[in-house]
């Protein structure tokens, strides 16, 4: 990090001593050197950094391999941006400003790479929002590209014979003695004028030179706009998709309520279910959940839902094996509040378990009034008889308030225990106790 | 909602006083003094409203953790915002127009973050279009950042010594003597000029404090018109994918008929069952109701079919419990006007029975002359006997007008009818004193 | 068609009229009454045309609901854009050329919305490419904006009690002399100039009424620029998705071969194949098909695979019944030249009828060298012994040209052949005729 | 490649002519005939070019089929391209520079459709970077742009009676004299200026006719802007498709993680599991392959994976045609360093096989401290006994670096062995051998 700014500083700097100033003060020529040299302690420690290979995604540490990859491929560049030109030029002209050393003292922007690699990294790392993230990058990205052609108009018009036919010397005659600063924003004030293509006017190219740099400058212009609106345009979708989707959904299933001219409690279970999902993110965390391996799976499912599942009345005594493997095939689902779990009458799949949240037990059909039988809290079962016992659902059950349920297929229910005899009579023994009269008729079936 | 206008109106009128008015006039004073009031009434009344838990999902009513959780996030921004620093700046100058005073009476602006969560809202809120809401909301900010840039040109330009070296003073020597409405319409065409990079150059930066706050205008309106695009371009995809599906989709099926050179009438099948299911939006109301859980579309299948279905006679007198069994695995599909629904000598799959429209029986190949051997209307259920006695299809059954047809699938009929014995010998009964003819033929397979 | 040439040309006529032309020349008097009398006809006429019912899709043709739909939603407007205010304002004053009814002729641009209809159709219409449509429409509103804003503009100049003062007679001070030609071009090309945000600056807004509409003016190009933008971006996005999709999936396979080393032959194989797939655009079609109804897939099917699957020996003498429901199931594929279709000992689990091209019986392991067994032409099967006596595929089968093969699973044709007994021992019978020699061997089995 | 250089060089030198030069030099007169000549011997050998047949995808090299397909479409048009008009005007006028002939010499320009069709094949060679490809096109298309145009306009001004009422003469009063690099630089300025929207003003229309024709001019720039931006938006969103849905992916996984506060060594397999799935592109390939037909997939997983099974100890002299069957059906998995990858007493449902990387054997429950029991390398194989034997898995198998394991679904072991009588006593003998406690537990079973 502390690089970064010196990275920063260099290419800062670098465009501005080319075009502004002529002679270089002594206290920035020491700063140079002092920067510099960490670049240089920097390429030195490169060598000694492990890399992954990219084919087998194995750590390199061998100091041989991490020499060839590296001499191989950036050493040169890196070598060329540290070397002190700029110093050397002293032995050969006086002042050390000859055009040619200048530019060569411009391969430090090579530097710049860096930072790229930087902001690739940080666009992976979920700690930092990827928007502002991205926003940061294409900010500097613009902020280097009007500082370097800024700089760069000016040392044209600066090393133009006639001053008065040169893009500032048309506006301020004498700029050459005004102070750097006035100087400095003017070229900026151009280069941003020119790059955000509102093109005032008030300063233009006045020879051919000038034109020329123009031309490239207005072509890079459009491709770093493009750019720049392309960018945005992706972490605006990539933002609103959300938001998006759930006006969708939701309106399809207000649509499909209207059209059809559903009930109204129906209507309204269906629209604060769509809403809880979203609230949620199930269906990410799903879908994420679903890409993962069986062990893994295995292991958040025990981490989760063991505890509550072993103090179940039904696996009371049962063993570890039977619980584990159980829990593994569990799908936890939220529900809001008045919603209907199960429907009386309906033909039964599924075990449930209340993880939290309150249920009522209601009789009766839907349509007409109804009557609640009882209330269930967080680990009790729910669903065991009609499952076990192949009985139509007796009772509805609906949430009073938001619920989390854990949902246990009965072909997976019956396979486990299908599996594990013993555990099988404890389950059967555990059923009977608790509902001592469905006992006969279950048996008869 | 009226707090709203409050709002807009003390973030308009708040850099507006800051530029162009040197000496606040006594209606407008009071007037700011209201507004405030209303603000500070706000603040307490805020101590008094639930919120809900961001990670329970639950509503806290508590008055204690309210206020904690309000005194630890926003109150002191709202309090810095409401505090009367314009009133106090009276007892230290004349005028109460000190620069630092105004500085502190910008704070105001905080009020505008409420805008954003109520448009966070609207953009939620299916009753209001996505598109005009979100243009809405990027129209407001457009507005806004016009207004205080123009604003806060103006006040450069009108606190620079030389008034001739200023944007406006170049082009209106005297402008301090115009009227407020020209200088303000002035300031607000300079800012919408630069905003949209038009940039005609009749009003331009002239010394250093203007050029830097247009560098950074410019800056801001690059990000701006970026982040506009990219949400006209969202809006645009957004707005547009339902035709490019349909175009692909159709497309896909006509070049597929034109290809294998199909004949005409299986062609204007398929782009007809095309069209409807487009128009009906069959599509998206399908992948809603596939999300939600059981008991609500069993709810929901029971609203919409269960009276249809008792008043088939196939079902005359069976139980309740059947009767919902089935129809909570029913499929409701629409079939355009003169589409085939099964062939004949189709190996049957499904049990159909008709919701609307109306249905002809037809007798022959398809390729040779049809002729007709009967319709069927709405309650009526075809695909009965093929499927319960294991007949391949004897006759062709076409739509002669939009029709929408339940749909059952054979092996759920099975399985449900086996579970209920009784129902079972009810629905066989039924069949065959509608079909007397075919009873042997039934029973010998 | 003829109407939506006559709306252009009243949405053109109309600004233009208003803005340039004080006295309103006979001939132009006569035509513009004319086109309305033709509106007046089309009023008329929408009296007796049917309608779609949003809700129940069906066609309306009842006069009065005819009529009472379209006098409560947009007789009102279209009546008020046909009425011939101009001509009545000839009985109040003299030249027909007082504002107010200027402005209310203006009412005419209501016609205008039947453009935008006309495009929404013509969107929907495959026969015209979607990109040109949208940019048909899209190139209409920026014109119609050009249009407008040009002539409103002269008009706002034309009416400046100082010539000197207005954006126009800036640059030619006498202009109200020049002809409308150079007036006209004028206008619209200022009006161009601040849309596209170029704004060179050598006409500019120059009093308070010209800087209002200015302000204006460029807040909708802001919002039209973005819209264009947004359009653009969909259409491009659009247009080349389908080659990204090649290149994400070429590449991937390409990748996966490199990366373990595949030998060439194997990756020659699966790029073929992808290219293929892609150019015979089959997943689009396949997921086109996948959408209809089984009745519908039935039919093409017939219609495809019949003529070829009825000649092949081993359905010689089956029932219609047997072949139309197996074909039914079919499955068709292409396969590139020199693919392999299936490998020596593979487990099968399909049988394959060649519908056009060629195919080599080959024998050996693929890594050694391979020997050419046979060939095979269109109508001939191959899998059919492994699949019906469940012996592993005993050779190679590779394509030697371009092939089409239908394919059939083996589960599927057990199924069907069971239930239609006869035709059982007339397919085995086949088979054994053709394939003495595997008779023994398959019995014992 | 040849011709696209002389295309390239054809469609500048054919604009820059028109506009610059009166009187042609006789250099370029011959250098334009003898690229003409090249463009006719091109014409002449696209006779003897195959062609792909767009409905049957077949190569047609019939002589005659190709000269009626070339002669009915591009034919007239490459003709007209390359006839000499240049040629032949010297017999009418005397210099050659009529404006007619000049006009049909513009005819050339239509070569550069083959440019079209040359990146419209890069594109979907993978060889080329698709972004740049696609940005190399969008450039060419640009600078084309800015040079007809700048050509164009310059003729304008050339042409015009009145030098001094032309946008260059306004500038540069007697232009005509100047050196042609600073009337073409100018040319070029000015057209740049327009089409990026800067609009500097210091050079812009002064009469009628380049009022029309910069009208024109800006259109194309409005379309060609928008083109652009949705290219490039385009271009960024496939971009940046894949770091975005890794972030989506790993931020769902981390937010799951934290709500459930899941234990640190479930949470980090989770994320390390996402990322390797990242890195690895697992899910891209997986797609590719599972889009190939089944005989290509079988070639894949012989070449990869039956060297290493057919030394696993369990196949030890199984037949080949067994070891090739299981082959076909293995899932190739690739797992970060200490990752589980099956928990003690899960249920098993597949046997593994190392391909690559090391594995510990721990015993002990996942909560408490754990024992490492043993480890496994490459070419072995864990998971047989339970898998084979029904028992649950005894130990927690971990990877200690990165693994690439093979999985095979015990369902598809168990079919595949039971059809191979002779093949399952040696796999079970092979089993007994190596693990002889298990004899008799198995057994009876």
């Amino acid at each position: 990090m502390f690089l970064m700014v010196l990275v920063l500083y260099s290419s800062w700097i670098c465009p501005f001593e080319f075009a502004f100033l002529h002679y270089l003060p002594t206290t920035m020529f020491l700063v140079d050197n002092i920067v510099n040299s960490f670049f240089a302690i920097d390429i030195a420690l490169t060598f000694f950094v492990a890399f992954v290979d990219p084919k087998s995604y194995l750590l390199v540490d061998e100091p041989k391999r991490i020499a060839v990859r590296y001499l191989s491929t950036w050493f040169i560049f890196d070598a060329c941006s540290t070397f002190p030109f700029q110093t050397i030029s002293f032995f050969f002209s006086r002042h050390g400003n000859s055009l040619g050393f200048k530019l060569l003292s411009m391969l430090r922007l090579w530097r710049l790479h860096r930072v790229g690699s930087l902001f690739a990294r940080l666009e992976k790392d979920i700690r930092f929002n990827y928007f502002w993230t991205r926003c940061a990058k294409l900010f500097s990205v613009t902020l280097l590209a009007v500082h370097f052609s800024g700089c760069f108009y000016y040392m044209i018009a600066d090393r133009y014979p006639d001053p008065k036919r040169t893009w500032i010397g048309a506006v301020i005659p004498n700029f050459r003695e005004d102070n750097l600063w006035i100087r400095y924003v003017t070229a900026i004030y151009w280069s941003i004028t020119t790059l955000t293509t509102t093109g005032y006017g008030d300063l233009h190219a006045e020879n051919t030179g000038e034109m020329l740099f123009d031309i490239f400058y207005m072509f890079f212009n459009l491709a770093l706009t493009a750019y720049l609106i392309g960018n945005m345009t992706n972490l605006v979708v990539h933002g609103t998709s959300r938001t998006k989707t759930f006006r969708d959904t939701f309106q399809a299933a207000s649509e499909f309520a209207s059209r059809n001219k559903l009930p109204r409690h129906v209507e309204e279970q269906m629209l604060s279910h769509i809403c809880l999902r979203f609230k949620t993110e199930e269906l990410k965390q799903q879908e994420t959940l679903d890409g993962l391996p069986k062990a893994i799976r295995s292991s958040i499912a025990e981490c989760l839902f063991y505890p509550i599942v072993e103090k179940v009345y039904l696996f009371q005594g049962a063993s570890f094996n039977l619980i584990f493997q159980l829990v593994t095939e569990m799908q936890a689902d939220y529900f809001p509040p008045k919603e209907d779990v199960i429907l009386q009458n309906e033909a039964l799949t599924d075990l449930y378990i209340i993880v939290s949240g309150q249920i009522f037990i209601i009789k009766g059909l839907i349509i007409y009034n109804l009557q609640v039988q009882g209330r269930l809290i967080a680990g009790e079962v729910f669903g065991e008889i009609g499952v076990l016992c192949h009985i139509p659902q007796p009772f509805t059950i609906r949430t009073t308030e938001l619920a989390q349920i854990l949902r246990l297929q009965s072909a997976v229910l019956f396979n486990t225990i299908r599996e594990n005899r013993q555990d099988a009579t404890i389950v059967m023994r555990n059923l009977f106790q608790v509902n001592p009269i469905i006992d006969q008729h279950c048996l008869t079936k």
